[in-house]
């Protein structure tokens, strides 16, 4: 008969069996396969629950089950929990290589955060309304590049691109504005079908799961390149994504009401009873913790981010991940980029004993979130961590 | 033994074997595999050339063999095709069903012809210079949605959404300014590693082959959500590509000095020997010929816009698409969208007996394209067709 374990939980470790976040991870030498996590083990799920369909190298396979295997598979490992597992199921986190967790289909990312919202608008049009006219009647989004999405951890090369210069003629050579934006993606895990909307009530049917997202930004090639169809060089390099993807049931004790929304929105965007989420994240800068964002304050849901995404009819896909934008409040320290950290690079901030406004070779970005718990804890959203690596050029 | 057929191929069929364009294909009742067009009919190329690889559904696998093994199974079929095939691989192309030929990965769309960019300006913006500052010094694109590109013939319902209105409120509904983008889509086959930008010298190491793009577009959704991010669902609900990608060494003959350029691009966007392509589109409504888009005026050419999109360290993938944006000539009967033709929407154009400004219901849209051949004819590049299903709302 083969040994067994028990899973020793830290208290407070902010990964108890109400949490339960899933990744993709290689033990030494071996093909990567899903996870789950459990203090500072992951238990491999095709092991552990003896099905193949964890043996896979993302968790697509297992998302497109639906919301019915995906509620089951979580009270199968609660239930376990509190007991042993198989060893030969167990790792330390710290013995594995924690993999991209999803195949990434479209990668769309919103920008529904007033505060940032503003704070972009006043930093940019400094003479004009900081919202533009649309701005409080839809979230804006866009889509970016899917195949340059990566887990966290990956380096992140300073990209190279066109900057504008006081000539009018652009020049080329590394971002010297490059720039984090401190976000939620919501991974949809059961697709949806063309020419039908998925409604603001019908969320939880095709959701998966929370992750933290870095989409890290180039504001110099950005600026020049922007117009009139939207960034694309300026982020298409990198976006970095947690490796740990947070169910959406480990998030219920986290739902508030939301900010009020004026004007309302049209009927599509809205809600029965409309929920954010009362999330904090951390942002840390070569160790020091430089912002604290809210994402309490995001004025557009997610349910109506997905809602608008597919009003046109567009279908989505098992492994779709819809980010939030920059999740910023209106204090200071609880801006989530550093555009608005440094207001545009005109008012350097405190990083330990330095003043900077944007990254530096070698910086270190870490970006952390904890939300409520039924008991009084929290969890711990996986983190998004990546170091800048210099141009090569 | 088993049989084996010659396949005839009428004269100026656009489908001889200088051509050989793949597709995937469904013989009735079997799983999709890939095929080659000769004449009317398709040769199934797992059957004829008894290789696997070909028995999948859809071009990506092959493509990521990279282009020795397309040359050489390009030249293989064109030795084939003076003799015989074995019978069980020939097909109709009237008796098979056309499937999506690529899993596309990402989707890119440019904005590549100077007189549709011209005209746009002007119809959008008709107080102010119709370029703006960027447009002469890179290929200005973006990135569209890769799970909504379909093939030639799926339906295109019209999208709902949020209109702007006189009241500076937004109403919601069907679009009523529904229009087409006649572009070339280019295939990644091979693609390219994060960090290493792929030079325009290097176009054919990755660039596998050309389909025809119709990039539907709902010009009231997308006037309203484009500030400050793009367009969003004024274009995700559908782009449909041709069934059939014509390898690039077909398009050998099609290659043309590309338009000059001034001011002279930054180097990265520089080539030894700049290369257009002499490809005439033609736009048929209703079977009306509407307009006959010349890709011979294009301002940047395919290998800058891969150059441009590789030059901040992204990576590209097989199964990546990037399309040229609307191709228009200086000419009216040149222009390659309806907003342009009916010059947004002020000057209606003659269908036929009708007068018309933007699609209506049961419109159907036809967009072929023809490239001239060693010997004097020309090749008929893949249909992409689609008619217009009232909204659902």
């Amino acid at each position: 008969m083969s040994s067994r374990v028990r899973i020793d939980i830290p208290a407070e470790s902010g990964f108890g069996p109400e949490h339960l976040p899933y990744c993709v991870f290689s033990p030494a030498g071996e093909q990567p396969r899903v996870g789950a996590r459990l203090g500072d083990s992951i238990v491999d799920l095709a092991v552990a629950l003896d099905d193949p369909m964890f043996a896979q190298p993302s968790l697509n396979a297992f998302m497109a089950q639906g919301p019915g295997i995906w509620s089951e598979v979580r009270q199968r490992l609660q239930a376990a929990a509190d007991g042993e597992f198989p060893a030969a199921a167990v790792h330390a986190v710290s013995a594995v290589e924690l993999r991209l967790p999803i195949e990434v289909a479209d990668y769309v990312d919103f920008y529904a955060s007033l505060d940032h919202a503003t704070n972009a608008g006043r930093i940019f049009r400094p003479d004009a309304e900081p919202l533009l006219p649309n701005w409080r009647h839809l979230p804006v989004g866009y889509h970016g590049r899917a195949g340059t999405v990566v887990v966290s951890g990956t380096e992140v090369i300073r990209p190279c691109g066109q900057r504008r210069t006081a000539s009018g003629t652009p020049d080329f050579g590394p971002s010297q504005r490059l720039d984090i934006e401190a976000e939620l993606g919501f991974v949809v895990g059961a697709g949806s079908v063309r020419g039908e909307p998925v409604g603001t009530g019908e969320f939880a049917d095709h959701v998966f799961g929370v992750a933290l997202v870095n989409d890290w930004s180039a504001r110099d090639i950005q600026a020049w390149e922007a117009q009139p169809l939207g960034p694309f060089l300026g982020k298409s390099f990198l976006t970095s994504l947690s490796a740990w993807v947070t169910p959406l049931d480990a998030l219920r004790e986290a739902r508030i009401p939301l900010p009020d929304q004026d004007p309302p929105p049209l009927p599509y965007l809205q809600d029965r009873a409309p929920w954010g989420l009362d999330i904090t994240l951390r942002v840390e800068w070569n160790g020091h913790l430089v912002a604290t964002p809210p994402y309490s304050r995001m004025y557009w849901s997610p349910a109506q981010m997905l809602a608008h995404m597919t009003v046109n009819g567009a279908s989505t896909r098992t492994g779709d991940l819809f980010a939030s934008g920059t999740v910023s409040g209106p204090e200071r320290e609880e801006r989530g980029s550093l555009l608005e950290l440094s207001w545009g690079g005109t008012e350097p901030l405190e990083v330990g004993e330095a003043k900077r406004t944007y990254l530096e070779d070698g910086d270190e970005v870490v970006i952390t979130a904890t939300a409520p718990t039924a008991s009084g804890g929290r969890i711990t959203l996986g983190e998004v961590r990546g170091v800048i690596a210099p141009a090569r050029y």
